[in-house]
């Protein structure tokens, strides 16, 4: 097994910061721990997500796109609190050490990371069921944050891109749809190659209040931005941006897949009224188009619970049935 | 599946630090990311460590000793940074959300944790083949990290405590060897509940030069020390600290335990001679027994490589087999 796994410092330890001190103090990969420090005035945001075969991914998946991925959706958890990325590390089980296979996977995972100046500074590889963990490092002043708990009765509620795109992807691959060739590579693009919205996480510091990026479906995780800061959301569902290829789907697939989908990696934010512009000119200074969905408002009596209110297009109620429709990982 | 997974809430979500900020800043589970950072003009020293079943630990072991262990071989590596714990994540995967199992697996991961004021901030759960992924965290001044590559010609060489134990009770496990049962008892409590040298590791803090926790066993983890220092040692193999419960085995299994046994977490450090009377002081001071093994020298010349020259109780070289003594993760 040791032959078969020198081939991952080939393809990892020779690309990661080593452990030579670098001016700062820092250290990476090569000793007991690495050493880093937030920039001056700073706080680290960590986060750390775990994907498993068959569940997050397909086993004949690609393995660039695997790679990408992976940091993809850890970089997402950066840009939702406004973080500048920093370093990662990456823990990995594989079930045997194929080379073209590790060489496709890292060269997926470092064009990411270097585009994002994010440096691998540790991991640990062993044998077993295919399983990668990163965990993931940026800077962010304290009082910037983006945080779930922030959002207040009257904001805004935004979108960044489209939505549902990656659940049309996985629609087709199950065949639960279909959509023609340059639908479906669209589809499958969103799926397997989420872009982390990075720039725009930045942008929107102290501008935007509340924030998370959308992993689990809108309806799901804007709740979690509602039950933490004790208010509901009214949501205009025609409103909700969607991709021209997800347009030409059925408009019952169309509103599950935006509402439910999940795998997005969009930012859902919120952000007074007062600052319209100012979240308009973030979206533009980055180049990610920026969308208004509905409102922040106050529950009606202590006794009610933070929800979510469907409206459509002439503002009437919508009861809609979302439970069930599962996507690639549920829990 | 969700049902399942909201006992995961229930034993660890309700133990761990919380999203509300404390007053340095910091934030914990419930938002995208954590918030934290070291002590005013330290560093923040990570390290992370992925345990998979059937490598790192049988299927059917303990659950409480299990979660004990999955903290503690992180914890060793902050130990043998000269790092102060402060904080760790928790990834995991599971076939299945068993209640008893994460009641016990829970209970053993937050009393360590607690003792050594180690804070959960934050996590993924997910179904899949059984699979812990711990990072940590630790504090500690740049100049006082006990770095690999501090090494000099003419340092002593150091052990904690004894070595050996581990592996002799996986060789119990495994029918390699038998032991009576109270032998087997402490062999197997130093194989599930290996104690992370925290304190020493700070007590050594300017004292020691470089240092690394045991966990591959001695002879591969000096070499680490001695190829980044560029040097070579020479150990006294007798004197390689052993329990009264190894002695009883036969001495050439005490000697392939105690040198490449692996799992020990002991901490293994040089220091200049002159310092002798402070390593002894810094480990009277936290309770655990040191022992000088060896000596650090230069290589003979530039062509030389980093090597360990074993020598006998009357000084003259070993010729020892350690190759293909495979303990419990050989990766």
């Amino acid at each position: 097994m040791l032959s078969e796994f020198s081939l991952i410092d080939r393809f990892f330890a020779r690309r990661a910061r080593g452990a030579r001190p670098a001016d700062d103090g820092s250290l990476g990969i090569g000793d007991d721990c690495a050493l880093l420090a937030p920039r001056p005035g700073e706080m680290l945001a960590i986060s750390t997500d775990m994907l498993v075969e068959g569940r997050h991914f397909f086993a004949d998946v690609d393995p660039h796109a695997l790679g990408h991925k992976a940091l993809a959706v850890n970089l997402s958890d950066l840009a939702a609190m406004g973080a500048r990325p920093q370093a990662f590390t990456l823990a990995f089980a594989l079930p045997q050490a194929h080379e073209d296979w590790l060489a496709a996977f890292s060269d997926g995972l470092f064009a990411l990371a270097e585009r994002y100046d994010c440096e691998l500074i540790g991991g640990d590889t062993t044998a077993g069921p295919l399983n990668l963990c990163i965990t993931v490092f940026g800077s962010v002043p304290p009082g910037q944050a983006l945080r779930r708990d922030a959002a207040q009765a009257g904001d805004d509620i935004w979108i960044s891109g489209t939505l549902g795109d990656a659940r049309a992807g996985l629609g087709v691959l199950r065949g639960e749809w279909s959509a023609d060739a340059t639908d479906a590579a669209t589809f499958r693009r969103a799926l397997e190659r989420p872009e982390p919205r990075v720039a725009l996480g930045l942008a929107l510091r102290g501008v935007a209040r509340a924030a998370l990026d959308l992993s689990d479906g809108l309806a799901g995780d804007l709740l979690h931005i509602l039950e933490r800061s004790h208010l509901q959301a009214q949501v205009a569902v025609d409103a909700v941006p969607r991709s021209a290829a997800l347009r030409r789907l059925p408009a019952e697939v169309q509103r599950r897949c935006t509402l439910a989908g999940g795998d997005d990696y969009e930012l859902c934010f919120t952000a007074p009224a007062s600052a319209r512009a100012a979240v308009e000119a973030a979206g533009r200074s980055v180049a990610v188009p920026v969308t208004r969905i509905g409102t922040i408002s106050d529950l009606q009596s202590a006794a009610d619970n933070p929800a979510i209110r469907w409206l459509d297009a002439a503002g009437s109620p919508l009861t809609l049935t979302l439970q069930g429709f599962d996507h690639f990982h549920a829990d």
